[in-house]
């Protein structure tokens, strides 16, 4: 993939994908099922936050999970392990050259990857080419700019800000969900579908207060920290102001909103 | 209620809340109806742009429509006599004076009115006491800090701007809908539940592109042109230019994001 990454590698940031997968699983995942027997690729596994998810909701599809780092294939193996499955395969690859024949996968599914991708169009083509006519594509992503919030707070957005610039200065996307269809249209895929999957946090939701505004959504702006301070973008008075207006967020009064989006388009059928 | 307007009295802006409500009305009304035989007052109904599905969907119980301005009540009733509604008497009125005895409604429904006032949280509480105890109040408004898009655009973003300031400086507030539940509960309404109405708008939605992207969103922020020249907020190149970035969005690769918030609280039941 020789894609550099913002975030996904850190032990700590492992847990946070755990969590977030924890506490989003149904809204990414609950209209996402394959039928017995499909061979599906899931390409950037990553640590397998959302493959054990996947697999156990469609136990008679074969999956194989690739991703470009080995140490993250091994995590994922050893969760899908623990978690008892038997129909995931894993295996280090890289999306820009894998190794699987043409047309040789009913489906593909790709999550949270693309944002880090300088080529995302390009990536797409080339998983198009490993599906069979008729079959599908299922894309999965985030878009910092879809994040607002009560009380509003120029310092937080800054601070997400920060997140934005270190993903473009590697070459990635943070605002890619928005994209997803022209995207996927570009990428050659057919009757592409794209619907926004919005996490809307007040008080009244504690769960989703401490799931995904806290240890999700403000766990990952703060794990840019340092990162953004070496890279001259923010100072550490700045950045800890903006960091301490998401987690006022979560006050009694406070409102958090982000939007996923998921994509999903069909391999063209022969004339 | 005594409170400017940046919106919502010419006959162009007329014309566009009627668009506005026959491409939104599923997402926005869908799941409010009252029972036969309840009385109900829908408070600041304007001319009368939601009040026409309001009735029509509830046609057993009995609606008091009420605005502050006279002439968009003349106009809301001559839209209720054309679609032969029969269950709707109209009322000039200020929410901040009320002319109702206390408790005397089932169900109170608010839509598009608190971004305009200055004190919003006072004229939900003097609602609340015109509920019986276990009455309903339903709330809609929108929020234009909830607006992205692709391709994304500094000039869009601040065009957009425009009407915020505009909104803020005639006492309002245009980014309210974020806030609902905590204006709800502080006004005193309990069990409240908010929901957000995402409008997601690709190329392959095309009435979406046209009734929501061109004739909805973009034309109002159109027509505060001239008001926010004059207010030196932007000037005319700047603004067109914004203009010019947001009919962008309505190609073939483009995408448009807008969310609405629809917030429903209870009256609190004697002990």
């Amino acid at each position: 993939m020789s894609e550099a990454y913002v975030h996904g590698y850190h032990p700590r940031e492992n847990e946070r994908l755990q969590d977030q997968a924890g506490t989003l699983v149904e809204l990414l995942h609950s209209d996402t099922s394959y039928p017995p027997g499909s061979v599906v690729l899931e390409a950037g596994c990553g640590v397998g936050a959302q493959t054990v998810t996947l697999a156990q909701r469609s136990p008679r599809a074969r999956f194989t999970s690739v991703d470009v780092s080995a140490d993250s294939v091994a995590e994922a193996k050893r969760r899908a392990d623990a978690a008892g499955l038997t129909n995931v395969q894993f295996q280090q690859a890289d999306i820009f050259a894998l190794p699987f024949a043409a047309e040789s996968f009913d489906h593909v599914f790709v999550c949270f990857v693309l944002e880090h991708l300088s080529r995302p169009v390009e990536a797409l083509a080339i998983l198009n080419g490993l599906l069979r006519p008729g079959g599908t594509m299922t894309v999965i992503e985030g878009d910092y700019g879809s994040t607002y919030f009560h009380p509003d707070s120029s310092a937080a957005h800054k601070a997400i800000q920060c997140l934005v610039e270190l993903q473009r200065l590697a070459g990635g996307n943070a605002l890619i969900g928005r994209q997803l269809y022209p995207l996927m249209v570009e990428a050659g895929l057919e009757a592409v579908h794209v619907s926004p999957r919005m996490v809307y946090v007040d008080s009244s939701r504690p769960d989703l207060v401490d799931g995904v505004t806290r240890k999700t959504f403000t766990a990952m702006i703060e794990g840019v920290r340092e990162s953004a301070i070496e890279a001259g973008i923010t100072d550490p008075e700045a950045f800890d102001a903006g960091i301490r207006d998401l987690h006022r967020t979560t006050a009694a009064d406070g409102v958090f909103c982000y939007t996923f989006f998921k994509g999903v388009g069909e391999k063209r059928r022969r004339a």
